[in-house]
């Protein structure tokens, strides 16, 4: 069978940013089709995610596969030959996902208030946001990577979402070296990985575009 | 290795619910342990599940699944032997992910709003969860299950919460039976199932606890 796989990308987007890098860990060649998801939709998104007409979506021999996470299980699942991204102990496993689903719920939800909501709601949110922060910190422990040893499923979920991580501290007033020490050394370590560093958006482009957000929601006084 | 099962389960919970008929499914031997969630939480429940402190709750030889989707799928692949729920061709499998995610996103947060919420609010989420009952009954097609010819993943994430159409519908002030009469036959056809018939909770007595709730909540009148 012939693998053709195209990816409806947004390069800002942290959802579009964890199938790159496992694309990436994967090694499989894809073409990336670049959505403005700002303005108009393009007719192939809209046809392969009618739904929820969003980016990512993974083309894999014409059919089409949603949603960040359920796509990164895809591509783990097709392309088993090497570099495993979730555990094959069915335990680990279930314990992958329920972190992968922890950071779905209480990362980028609660940060991105940061510049979304009222001031009060943003201050609230970013105590909130420390705490997940230091929960996560305290599942990583002394390891180097959320898995064990090797880098998988759960710091790809996270590592995604690191593009960010300038603007919740210059947002949320709070420093993440001070807060969760661990966190910024483990996605240091992640940076070193080309899969990572290739597919993150950069930092201050992040940031320059939730500050535009901001502005546009009239949250900038 | 001896496979000891003890479910924390609250009766009323749909998430519960989903673990119960999944058991129910596999034919597995477990013992139940009834939480108290609105009032005092066990030790155990604070222990096996401490950073949502929420039921379900699996313990599989001592060891704490939760989340009822990752506990579902854990289930299907220990107890693998017979009733798959989750499809063995990995885009089938992606698709019944989609799915239950969409039902996770779109049933019972937007539902539960026709009794946590004031009643505009309550009335814009009755006009959505009709809206994304529809757009599950396209999906549902000519179909018996969502699967296809047989009961799984995603008729089981979804029927989980049919214990609340009653109060939809009343709450709501809409009629499944007009609105998505092939939902209502499915469920139907799920409801001969002894797996689902055991496990739901009683819809009137579902309908009192969220009369019950609407009341302390204040938006009773």
């Amino acid at each position: 069978m012939a693998n053709e796989v195209v990816l409806l990308n947004f390069q800002p987007s942290p959802y579009a940013t964890r199938v790159r890098i496992a694309l990436a860990e994967k090694g499989v060649e894809y073409e990336r089709k670049e959505e403005d998801v700002f303005n108009i939709k393009s007719e192939l998104l809209l046809k392969m995610n009618p739904i929820h007409q969003k980016v990512p979506v993974l083309i894999h021999n014409q059919k089409p596969i949603c949603e960040s996470l359920i796509i990164v299980e895809y591509i783990d699942e097709v392309w088993n030959h090497h570099s495993p991204l979730l555990p094959s102990d069915l335990y680990q496993k279930a314990h992958a996902r329920f972190w992968a689903n922890f950071i779905d719920q209480k990362i980028f939800p609660i940060g991105s208030k940061l510049w979304t909501s009222p001031s009060d709601e943003a201050k609230k949110a970013a105590k909130e946001l420390v705490e997940n922060f230091k929960t996560l910190e305290q599942e990583l422990g002394e390891k180097p990577y959320f898995g064990g040893d090797n880098f998988s499923f759960i710091d790809l979920a996270l590592i995604a979402f690191s593009s960010f991580f300038h603007s919740f501290e210059t947002l949320g007033n709070f420093s993440m070296e001070a807060e969760c020490p661990k966190i910024v050394e483990w996605a240091n370590r992640c940076l070193e990985r080309e899969s990572v560093s290739q597919s993150l958006f950069d930092k201050f482009q992040t940031h320059e575009a939730v500050l535009g957000i901001k502005k546009m929601l009239g949250l900038d006084s």
